[in-house]
This record gives C-alpha cells, sequence and structure tokens, in this order.
C-alpha cells in the first residue's frame, strides 16, 4: 500500500512550528509495511488543500491528515476532506456529550465555535475518539481510497494514531517492512559508502542507504517480505556483512542514541558515574538521566558555573584558577579529582569551556574546551577547539564529546 | 513572489530525521516577503523527484530544494533540477581544487564519488559555494522560473543560504511580510480566539491566527507591506489592541522562548538563581544556562538525584526523607532550604518527582513533582500531578512548570 502524509497549517508554511508528526507517521507506517511516498504541507486554505489532497489521492490509495481539527475559523481539514471524498459530516451526539464534559470538568464556558469539532463521517466513514484532547479525528473510506485525518498536536496524534489508527490499518496490509539503523561514529559519509560497495552494488533487497547526521555517520539496511520474520532475518544478515566491512566504527545497530547506549552500559558493567559541568550546565547530566534506571549508577552532578561553585563545590584551588583560568586543562583536572573526593563514582567527568557568544578571548576563543575523565583515579584530559557557531549548538555538540569519551572508555 | 520548498531524501519519508530545514527556510524567505505556498518532501528517486519539481513549477516561481547533493549514489539533486530546468552542468574547477585540498587536509583519500559534487551550472545558473561542508549548491535560473539547489545538512544549508542566498533574493522581492508571535500562558486556544473576535473578524491586513502548543497557546500577527518600516508599523498597531483584549496572559510578543523571558528579567532585575533538580536531572539549570550573559544570575545547581545526595549536598535530613519520602512536599521545602544556605541565591528552586516509567506507586504515582520557590526566605511549594506520558515529555513539562512559577515571582 503506498501512501502520503498532508500536513495542514499556514503556521507550518511561516516555520513556526517543526513538523515532527511526519516523522512519527512515517517511522509508523514504514513499520507496517506501508510505503510513505510523499510529505506535503499546506496551508489553512481550502481550496489549495482540496487541489492537493486530490493530487496526492491520485498517486497513493491512503492520505493521511494532520491539523485544522480544532475549533478554530482556521480549522477546516475534515471539511476539506469530506468534499474531497464526497462523504457527508452530521453531528455526532456521543462526541458532543464528551466535549461537553470536557469544559465543565475545566470550569470553562463552551464557545460555539467548538460545535465543529464533533461533526463526523458516519456513512464511509467513522469517527476516531480523542483521548487526549478535545478534537476527534476521523477516517473516509471510499471508492479504494482512504483519508484519516488526525489532529496537529503531536501528542494527541500520536496517541489517536496508536490507540485507533494502528489496529484499523493492520487489516489492511499484505506486506512488512523491517528497517534497521546502525550508528557509527569516526568515519564520514564518503568512506563508509565506499568500505559498503561490496555489499551495495546490486543489492535491491535489503536496501543500504547511507547518510550523514551532526558528527556521525549512519547506515539505512532495509527489507520488504511477507512477513515481519523473513524481513528481520534477512536485515540482520545483512548487518552482519556490514559489520564484517566497517564493525570497528558501528556503536549501535538498534537506532540509539549515543546518551542510550552509554546509560546502558554504565547501567550493565554496574559503573557509577557523576560530572561536575560549567558551559554545559547541566545539560550533560540532564541527556543521561533521560534514561530511565540511571538512578543505579548517575547519583549526583554539580554544576560549577561560576568559580566560587569551583571552589565551593569541588575543591578547586583558587591559585589553580588566577594562574591558569576557570578555561583550562589544570581546572578541568581538578574539577574531576574534586569530584571524585565528593561522590567516589567510578567514572568522575568535568567539563570547562567558552559556550559563547561571549566570554572569548584570542588567546581563549569561543569554542575552547577542557574535558577530563577520570576513571578511578586514571586521568584522561583532553583539549578541544569546537567550531564557534552558536551557544546551543557548541553545548550539545562539547556534550556528545563527552558521551564519547565515557563510551570509549566503558566499551 | 511565491515559493515552495522541497525536500529530497528517502530518510525523511522513512521518519529517520526531523525536517528542521523547511522551518528555518519557511522563516527566512517569509521575513523577506516571500510566500510559502507548499513544502513537499520526496525520496531520493530521480523520476518522481522531477515530477514534483516540475509540478511545483506549475505553480510557483522559486522552489528551493534541500538535500542530494552529496557524493554518493542516493544524490541526485542536482542533475534532477538541471534536467528540469533544461540547464547543462559542467565541472566546476575551482570548486574540485577546494574539494581537493579539503581531502589532504583532513588526511583522507578522495574517492571518485566526490566528482559529482563538482559538476555545476555556468549558463542560466551559477554555483553556491559551501564554507561548511564539502557540497556546493547551486542556482538555475530560466524562463522566469528559479531553483535553488541546498545541502541536506542543517547547519551547512543555514550557512550558504545566509551568505548567498539571502543576497540573491533580496534583489527579487518587492514586498516585505513582517509577523509577530504573542505568546501566553493560562488562555486556551478556543478561548483565545474567542476574546480576539473583535480584532479578527474581517481583518485582512494584518491576518491574525492563534495555534495551540504543548502548555501554550500563541496569536500570529502578520502584515504585507511595499517597506519594512510599514509592516512593522501595521503589526505592532495590531498587537496594542490585541494586548488590550488580551494582556494580562502575554508573557512575550517576541517570539521568545519562556527561558529566554525569564533569564532576561533574572539579568535585568539583578537577581540571583539556583537551582536543586532531582528527577529533572539538570535540565532546569541546563535551559536557563542556555542564555548568553546567565552567569551573573545563575552561579551554581546541583543535581540531587539520589537520597543521598540531597542528605550531603543540601542537608536534607534523612528522618525526612524515611518519614515522608523524597518525593514530598517535605522534602522539596528541605531541598530548597538547604540550596539557600549553600548558594545565599535571591531564587531557590528545587524540584522532586517520579518521572517515570518506573518508580511509581498507586500512593505516588509516575507524574507526581513537588516544585518549592524559595524567594528571600519566602517559601512557595506546589504538588502537580502531570500527565503520565513519557519520562522525557514529564521532564520537560516540569521544566515549563517551574520556569512559569519563577516568571510569576518575578514578572
Amino acid at each position: 500500500m503506498k501512501s502520503a502524509i498532508l500536513s495542514v497549517g499556514t503556521e507550518l508554511l511561516f516555520g513556526q512550528v517543526t513538523n515532527t508528526n511526519t516523522v512519527y507517521l512515517s517511522q509508523k507506517l514504514n513499520l507496517m509495511g506501508i510505503d510513505v511516498m510523499y510529505h506535503s504541507t499546506v496551508g489553512d486554505n481550502p481550496e489549495r488543500a482540496k487541489h492537493e489532497l486530490r493530487r496526492l489521492l491520485e498517486e497513493v490509495d491512503l492520505v493521511i491528515t494532520t491539523g485544522g481539527l480544532g475549533p478554530t475559523q482556521d480549522d477546516l481539514t475534515k471539511e476539506m476532506a469530506a468534499e474531497v471524498m464526497g462523504v457527508e459530516l452530521v453531528l455526532d451526539k456521543e462526541e458532543l456529550k464528551k466535549l461537553e464534559s470536557f469544559f465543565i470538568k475545566l470550569g470553562r464556558e463552551m464557545t460555539e465555535n467548538n460545535i465543529k469539532q464533533v461533526m463526523l463521517p458516519v456513512t464511509d466513514g467513522f469517527a476516531l475518539p480523542n483521548n487526549g484532547g478535545t478534537a476527534p479525528g476521523c477516517v473516509f473510506e471510499k471508492n479504494g481510497k482512504t483519508v484519516i485525518c488526525l489532529p496537529g498536536p503531536p501528542r494527541e496524534m500520536t496517541a489517536m494514531f496508536t490507540e485507533s489508527v494502528v489496529p484499523y490499518l493492520y487489516k489492511k496490509v499484505d506486506a512488512v517492512i523491517f528497517s534497521r539503523m546502525i550508528k557509527t561514529i569516526g568515519i564520514g559519509e564518503s568512506q563508509l559508502e565506499n568500505d559498503l560497495q561490496p555489499v551495495i552494488n546490486g543489492q535491491t533487497d535489503p536496501t543500504i542507504a547511507t547518510y550523514a547526521k551532526e558528527g556521525e555517520s549512519c547506515v539505512r539496511v532495509t527489507s520488504k517480505r511477507a512477513t515481519e520474520a523473513e524481513a528481520v532475518a534477512a536485515v540482520d544478515a545483512m548487518v552482519e556483512k556490514i559489520r564484517g566491512l566497517v564493525g570497528q566504527y558501528i556503536y549501535s545497530i538498534n537506532d540509539e542514541e549515543l546518551n542510550q547506549v552509554v546509560a546502558r552500559k554504565l547501567i550493565e558493567k554496574n559503573l557509577t558515574i557523576s560530572s561536575a559541568e560549567s558551559c554545559t550546565g547541566g545539560l550533560f547530566a540532564s541527556t543521561l538521566i533521560g534514561n530511565d534506571g540511571i538512578s543505579s549508577s548517575f547519583e549526583r552532578a554539580l554544576v560549577t558555573y561560576s568559580n566560587r561553585a569551583k571552589e565551593e563545590e569541588l575543591g578547586v584551588s583558587r591559585e589553580t584558577l588566577e594562574r591558569f583560568g576557570a578555561v583550562s586543562e589544570e581546572t578541568a583536572v581538578e574539577m574531576a579529582d574534586g569530584l571524585r573526593k565528593v561522590t567516589g563514582s567510578d567514572l568522575c567527568i568535568s567539563v570547562t569551556g567558552i559556550a559563547g557568544p561571549s566570554g572569548g578571548t584570542e588567546e581563549k576563543p569561543v569554542g575552547l574546551v577542557y574535558i577530563c575523565l577520570n576513571y578511578k583515579g586514571e586521568v584522561d584530559c583532553r583539549e578541544y577547539r569546537v567550531r564557534q557557531l552558536n551557544r546551543n549548538w557548541i553545548r550539545n555538540y562539547v556534550v556528545m564529546l563527552m558521551l564519547r569519551m565515557v563510551y570509549q572508555k566503558i566499551k
């Protein structure tokens, strides 16, 4: 089955919001063996939206729309889809009751513009309940074409998709696509594609595609078979061949983020970790702590943003700070050493640097950073000069460098 | 001038990457008075990509493509665009020299697949240098249509756009669009639209549109005029009318994030702040520290993830932890009080809760959180029961609640 995703909303064309809905839906549809051929975004303009929906339905049999189900004047997706599909919308009394009690519970008045949220198809279609918000979605089915209208807010959309759309679509599919994302560090995309030529050439299923992300290169291996078991087996066999060619660069074949892999290994190997951050301001701790179960490994972190905090929390000597400065190898080493005295963790990692845009000098420019990893007393301190892009890009990149150092120490 | 953005890349249709390029380009194009009518995404398939480009060029005069400029087999955007536009690509010797020295500097071999990156138009078009990566972009101009091919990696794309595309486009535009995003907290989208009816009805320029984001509702006010000054004046006059109607809910008219507004006010009012975080794991500190200049206000943060850390760093009594538990009002109050003793900050904020998915009980479920704000000794502690969505959603939502408490205290 071929599908397309149509996102409706002028705020998207203004660049006011990032479209994460297409990411989610594309992943989920592919997992069910439904090919996604197009993503398309139109504004809150009924004529252009209808035109776009008609065009997509000429090329695919399933279109999923997001956005435009709310109570305001701009919300017109259902009306537009109903017209294109030639299906009538009627007032759904059950959904109206739910909507009324939602407003009563909130202690707010239900303004009249909310009524259109409960105009839904009953023949050639049906309503999809919204358990995470107020606007129901719906399905239109006619003449071999299907249009599914989902809410725009991602949380509501994903809940409705999981609860109602997945069971509905599973009845319609006849093949399964399985895909693995292999993630690497330390090799560029063109070299990676070059090294994988022995398996890429002439390969039709599984397909192999490389691409570049910030600081890493990835390989996507995809197979489409009659059953999930066959697709998984085909992909896994290819992944083993790829390991044989570039295995030393691979850190995950399960599309995990580096922080997830590091968290998992720390927990598995019963290693404790703590951090003392300056310029990254808690981002390293926050990133690792995003992983459930981390409490057995990560029990404390310090954000010693000022010199005074470095002295008081970590015992960094004033003489070191005055002589070498806060951003120096000497300070980074004392921070990690002080952290070890305070926490006793197996891994004590410190970072001090200049994230900018202010604070840089000719001698110590923006992007200069020292990361020190003290592993059971064994000290490894490195200096980096990161690209002077912007404050948050630098902080995120430095956290990635810290995760890399930890990964390479514990793998 | 009407435009469309065409993103090329099968990884997008698989949902492997989030398309931030369309967000950036949409914002920038709108600022220059160029209407964005469509976003479209196609896979690395030359036939479908050509078909889509041809279709878009029937409706708009400018198409910006992203992706597909690299060295691999899947990279075919320039070739596809050249064919649609009827323009020849030739080997650019200057760009070839740059590419060769890039590989020499890296100490890597330049594999042959890299050559196609320097096949570029010279008549009916020109190359755009890539100072952030290896693949040059290009412009095709013919028969009143323009196609601009930019790299996929966001950092390279935005640099090329700023350096080369903006000056080029500014010569072509004849009107300016100016837009303000008004951000509110404490009012739902349907109520907001209802309260704004006096200014929305029959309004053609500036246009006013509301929409909902997680936890907040926003209003976009947009004007298109002959000059930037006229557009700004029209928008600002409308913003004042909107203030008159819903001013008490507005926290920003400059499209700032709540953390930016809070950081700015803390610095302006010379207030110091420190934080003691448990479940949020450093995310609150990290969020505020993302703002340059924060060092005058935020000098220290503690992530006291374990009970032991709460006792040792903040002096929370073991009796309190054993009697009421780590996640309790009593513990939150002692954390903030202990923080005040350690740092002496004007604002001392603590948070303790259960981010999940594990760790919840019937009595203390996932989503239960206590936030305590100790403002110069004046204590305000609140209990929240946040939706049990997922760990990182909960952590982010709690940080937003913390920022809101700080904002309401200092505004």
